[in-house]
């Protein structure tokens, strides 16, 4: 299960604070917390700050590069900022977050992809926006990775994101994510699934509970990847014991060594 | 989901000592939480009385039925035990646990089925006992449900059993359940799927844990009833968020009452 560590971005007023502070000091505490915890890549986004986008995430990549290793997930909707972090990005193959089939942002999109050999989250949106069925969201994601591997983007490299929607506002939007994930790992098996989860809980009470359930099921359904809080110990926990029980950690190896961590 | 109660079973110690005792208010105790709790069913079972089987069991079906208005799960592998139980049962469609396709017993269950219009939990066993693959376990799942059919029975009634193994035994035993389960409800839509949930996690610390990780995940996977403990509150709570995730629970009006009222 590949993990990006979401919490170092500039939308959550905390980060933008520390960002505007230049608070070094916090936010290497966070890069570094989220590392241990078990991220794979961190998430930087500096988006709260348009007209200074470019120049705080030069900044923020050279900040979160001194304290840890991992490579980085480029966050923005400018190609301009993301090609800025992806020339910094040091440690191993980076994360373009994100790209959708929108014109002419591909076209923009896909040489950088190309030229720092990055992996690409790609969001099922088509034309008119998200779609509300299963059929019509499984088609554009379809559609994404298509344009994206006649690009010469390897299957790969794409990281499928169905998009959750709460299932508070329509009652089946959970399992449309869910069938489009196990739509995508049949009909593209080599292309990933990722997700941002909470979104599938807005509106609702308990939110963390119903956040890990629905990361049980996506997982049960082939999610092979999520960007999540890997601070959020119970959702990891999910994660450990969902591995083990979905046969992905041999002789349940690492469940019983965090159990006995937590313990 | 439909819920099966699975308390009232005298391979529990305190069980058969209330059951050798006699003791009424303990069972009736019992059987009145696990209504209220949310069971559909109650499992009942007599069978550490190899010689008082059937005593026992009429006498317990008598006790239970004073206190509790729910239909009930037989539970033996003698079939006049069931015979037995299943003419006392006076609340609504019984179930019969359960069938296997061995021989001649399936033949002597056939017409008890028919005769009490009966659900059947149907266990996937084959001849030389229990596949350790996808394909084997669905192979013998196949057949039971096929014969099944043949006699009469409709899919309705089966309820079939993918059989859950420990994953600290077999690193893959868990998804060959959920292969089973989604297979099952891909090829033969109108078979109900349960399961007994504990099995998963034998051997394993934080074993609740495990359970309600892989009670999400066979949900997701199509499972419609399990065979579990209502008065586990967790669980049960696992039951109702799923059900929401899955746009089972329109409105999300069970969950929100669940969470309310645990709040």
């Amino acid at each position: 299960m590949l993990i990006i560590g979401e919490k170092i971005n500039s939308t959550r007023k905390k980060i933008k604070e520390a960002i505007a502070q230049k608070d070094e000091s916090y936010l290497i505490d966070l890069a570094v917390k989220q590392a241990r915890a078990g991220a794979d890549y961190l998430d930087l986004n500096t988006g709260a700050f348009p007209a200074r986008e470019i120049e705080l995430m030069k900044w923020l990549v050279g900040v979160v590069q001194q304290a840890v290793e991992l490579p980085l997930a480029i966050d923005s909707a400018n190609p301009d900022v993301l090609q800025a972090g992806l020339e910094l990005n040091k440690n191993g193959t980076p994360f373009i977050n994100s790209i959708t089939l929108e014109q002419p942002k591909f076209d923009t999109l896909v040489p950088l992809i190309k030229k720092y050999d990055a992996n690409i989250l790609a969001l099922s949106i088509g034309p008119d926006g998200i779609a509300k069925t299963t059929d019509g969201r499984f088609d554009h994601a379809k559609q994404l990775i298509e344009a994206l591997c006649r690009q010469g983007i390897s299957s790969e490299k794409i990281y499928l994101d169905p998009l959750i929607q709460p299932v508070s506002v329509q009652n089946d939007f959970g399992l449309i994510a869910l069938e489009v994930i196990q739509k995508v790992n049949s009909q593209f098996p080599d292309v990933n699934t990722i997700c941002g989860l909470s979104n599938v809980s807005f509106g609702l009470p308990g939110r963390k509970h119903l956040n890990k359930c629905f990361l049980a099921m996506a997982m049960a359904a082939g999610l092979n990847s999520a960007i999540l809080d890997p601070l959020d110990n119970e959702l990891m926990e999910v994660i450990t014991a969902a591995q083990a029980l979905l046969g992905r950690d041999r002789f349940c190896k690492k469940y019983i060594k965090k159990f006995r961590s937590n313990s």
